[in-house]
């Protein structure tokens, strides 16, 4: 069995074949880097995930964190692995060199957090919520918050949290019942209950910053009245070292079946006295603080979801490479050699499929992060705006379709592996299990589809929409004179000119009747992701047709053929029910509107 | 929440309306039974699977049968629904009077452990395959053999198992290992490793009764040199009382993500003088023993699936009427109260396709059932093959169908519930984690595939697909005359159109090149299986139009408009990929078949 995290030259291939990570250099923000320090970066992360995280992958899994009324505990290998992480300076790997950071671009982090995502997705996830935390806190708060709160973020003596989802409310956020009441001293006092809120208790930092969404008393309803605020466990003074306790407390922990080495906890604030709580920006605009770092915690999560989807398709690759049964179909003879699984059609099919979705949201997730970085430091105001808006437009596929068929590829590494995919003596089964929350948190597809068709289309007068649908008719165009993917490139236009006609057709019914033209929304952000990842897979595979073209012998010709027939299969089995879907939304299926609650 | 463990009225339904079960009555076998003693065995059985099977359906899973070298434990509650099982009379059900059965008809065997599943089917797993292996014995063992084991196993002092599996191979069972040495007194000595055992080892019986696949030495090769031996836990003297230990011990357990309450084994035949083991029927025929049986098996799997997909169809159905979240699109106050999620569209598409999985799996199985019946009991020898050969030919679907749908049925309870469904506190993730196991065991799709195209379609010159065809074309022109099914008969007419195109393509693809032309044979089955699972739905639909059009009023007329709804669901959104699926088909689709080892 392999014991890659992730396949490197999978990794090299997207970053500086599909995307041009190296272009970055030129950037003033990254004038002091080189690719040797990218790379360095990233064997770091592989180092210090293969060295530190994956060990205690299964551990983690087996021994969940408890908590005795008192106190949480963890397996120890998850502080040790949180330190690891911290003095490699990964928590702050995309901050200033000012502040104490890297200062490196978004998609290194993003692809170091792969290799974490890979060994450990469960012990990587208090890193991963701290770095988003302290991203709000970068963004929003005030100078004085920043100083006490944010170096202990940053070099790994505090973690963070999100603390949104309440037991009355998951989706619909405007509807939360915390409360923040004004005190004298300008602090807020925070009363209510959080729940799932993911590494709101542990024993590996000093302190906990929990980034809360509250309602200031008297605040209008909705989500016009939400507000955010940092509530430490414990207060700190003025240099931010950590005094009494706050009044939050952990009321329990939540038991998953997946990712079960992170605490997942209900936690009450305001038992007391009410939670010490301080405002971040500007009263009412809590929402859209979190908003705003949104997309990358949904690039974070998709991602964490693609490399599941990943290490699944690897070990089902590597079994089924391994595993001797049965013969060819035309093979009578009992006294021939068994062959190995991988020589069964029907296994290559559960492989292939696998592959595309592992490989094409790896993709998906990489290039959304290179529009994140785009957006940010691109080098013309344009430049940026565009890729925002690109970003925009796709975030919902890029949030659920790994999320998804990333689900789906751990199932079938299942079915691959048979009835050791089915027991725990063997990793399948616990993929699939950390990899089941990913459709869920950050926003179901439901949610997705609602925002994609609902918001996100009408944008800025459809500008994401158009320079969608330009790159892509670029890719295709490019794929005309290339006889390797002329065909390719044919089928994807066939399921780009389905979306825009389902586009066209659904803007409409929305515009006629909301309730009745966002009825089939998830089905519609199904067609748009089936065609993103199409045309990321037709960019791979012109890629892969220049190197063939180009002269790669061996091992690399392998790898080229290999996206080659991906993309092949992508667009023969994944592209084929785009045409039955788009009849259906274009007609404006009724049957789910139409369905009576009391009929079911 | 609902305590139901399955809606009765649907049970009504399938069995009365869609099925004639009431026909059994006039067989010669059921002359002494009347319709009260089938619904006095479905509610017996209701009652006992309430009251001993579901409320430790969940402790089952949590604490889950160890051994500690010597001895298996599981936990007590185990036992005591083994006994309330047994007492009932359940074990031999189905069996004739004269042997102390209670001489049911298969589809209400079939309906009682539906009850039994659904309330736990990690524990009724031990009841399922002693009746498994009681049937073997049964059917093919000895008079001797018969007298000395089979009463134990019918009144519940012995179970049984089926032991195929080894490390080495589980597909493809030709290549099994296990050896049998004759005797002087006309047993055998078995020597060899059995894996993946269910149930073989536990402490709920004085006696198990292992069912032995092995090659007597000296055999052929393959398939044609395999044959069944019964194999005892404990030796038993004439009158069928254990005596000494037999030489079979338990390697170790295996530990599953789902069905924990069942013990999964590695076995070990022959550690010390070889374990004595009876030839059951004739030397080398045991496969075809084996074969005979499966379809019984088969059956049950896929009603253990069906039911676990009911199960997670009914909880999140409650759950989506009792959880408030959000409101509809077109609402934009605040303070107006939100509603239910079952107002919401998505969440409705949700529980449509559950329900469509659900219920016609339910259909799907229980109408196997009855072809089993009629295939051992229908009046004249003409329908008793009819029977034997269409459910031969629909075997591959009944088995992969509800597996694979019920799976994808318990995963979409996960996502209506959101966070609650992926945490140990609600029961959805078990449903999953158990049904994950039925793709799997009694032959995984890929199996059925080529069993299928390359064997039972062609059986009996395609007796069967003929019967079939004619059936399915016969309910299509009854749906003409009916206004609310007229265009649901025409849809599934496309799509039996499609199926037929493919069929005789696909056939000849198999006759010019064997393994080329069954690289898609998956794919062929998932169209055969949403044809046949379509034609169930027209016919449910058929039945519910008729309710109304004759007067179904209230909770009634709700029943029938959800049947009628679920089928349009059906014709619209599952039989819409039959189209390109059939394309592919019919091209000869290459790509999986062409995919090299080293491109991956």
């Amino acid at each position: 069995m392999t014991d890659q995290l992730l396949n490197e030259r999978e990794l090299d291939f997207l970053l500086y074949e599909l995307l041009d990570t190296t272009a970055l250099l030129e950037r003033s923000r990254y004038a002091e880097h080189d690719r040797a320090v990218f790379d360095a970066t990233l064997r770091t992360a592989h180092g210090i995930a293969a060295e530190y995280f994956a060990p205690h992958n299964q551990k983690g899994d087996h021994e969940e964190p408890t908590f005795d009324g008192e106190r949480v505990r963890l397996i120890p290998e998850t502080k040790r692995a949180w330190d690891a992480f911290a003095e490699a300076g990964f928590l702050a790997a995309h901050h200033d060199g000012a502040d104490g950071g890297l200062q490196l671009p978004e998609v290194i982090l993003r692809a170091s957090m792969a290799y974490f995502n890979a060994a450990n997705i469960a012990t990587v996830a208090y890193s991963f919520l701290t770095i988003g935390s302290a991203n709000l806190v970068k963004s929003f708060a005030s100078d004085n918050l920043r100083e006490r709160f944010l170096p202990a973020m940053l070099d790994g003596r505090s973690s963070g949290t999100m603390a949104l989802t309440e037991p009355g409310q998951g989706s619909a956020l405007g509807d939360l019942r915390t409360t923040a009441r004004p005190a004298a001293d300008g602090s807020y006092r925070i009363f209510g209950q959080k729940m799932f809120i993911s590494g709101g208790d542990h024993d590996l930092t000093e302190n906990i910053v929990h980034m809360v969404l509250a309602r200031i008393e008297g605040a209008p309803a909705g989500t016009k009245g939400i507000s955010l605020f940092l509530v430490p466990k414990f207060l700190v003074d003025a240099d931010g070292n950590p005094s009494e306790r706050n009044d939050v407390a952990l009321a329990g922990l939540l038991h998953k079946m997946g990712y079960r080495n992170t605490t997942s906890t209900v936690l009450n604030f305001g038992e007391q006295d009410g939670a010490i709580g301080y405002l971040v920006g500007e009263a009412n605009k809590g929402l859209s603080y979190m908003f705003q770092m949104m997309n990358e915690a949904r690039i974070g999560v998709a991602l964490g979801a693609s490399v599941l989807a990943y290490q699944s398709f690897v070990y089902a690759l590597d079994y089924a490479r391994e595993r001797p049964q049965g013969r060819l179909p035309g093979a009578k003879d009992p006294l021939a050699p068994q062959v190995r699984i991988v020589e069964h059609a029907d296994v290559r099919r559960m492989l292939l499929q696998q592959k595309v979705y592992a490989e094409g949201s790896l993709a998906l997730c990489l290039y959304a992060s290179s529009l994140f970085e785009d957006a940010h430091t691109a080098p013309t105001a344009e430049e940026r705006q565009d890729a925002g808006e690109l970003l925009d437009l796709l975030i919902p596929m890029v949030k659920s379709y790994p999320s998804r068929y990333g689900v789906i590829a751990s199932d079938i590494g299942i079915q691959v592996l048979g009835g050791s995919g089915y027991i725990r003596e063997y990793p399948l089964e616990q993929f699939y299990r950390d990899n089941r929350l990913n459709p869920i948190h950050e926003g179901t597809e439901g949610i997705h589809g609602l925002d994609l068709l609902g918001r996100k289309l009408g944008q800025r007068d459809g500008a994401g929409f158009r320079q969608f649908l330009a790159l892509t008719h670029s890719a295709i165009e490019a794929s005309h004179t290339d006889a390797r993917c002329a065909d390719l490139g044919a089928a994807l236009g066939v399921a780009l000119n389905h979306l825009q006609q389902a586009t066209t057709a659904l803007r409409e019914q929305v515009a006629a009747d909301a309730n009745l033209g966002l009825a089939n929304a998830t089905s519609y952000l199904d067609l748009f992701g089936r065609v993103v990842v199409g045309w990321l897979w037709l960019r791979m595979a012109g890629i892969a047709s220049r190197a063939l073209q180009t002269g790669a012998t061996g091992s690399e010709a392998d790898f080229y053929h290999g996206k080659l027939q991906a993309a092949r299969y992508f667009m023969d089995w994944e592209l084929a029910p785009t045409q039955a879907l788009t009849r259906l939304l274009i007609q404006g299926n009724r049957v789910s509107f139409d369905m009576q609650d009391r009929w079911f």
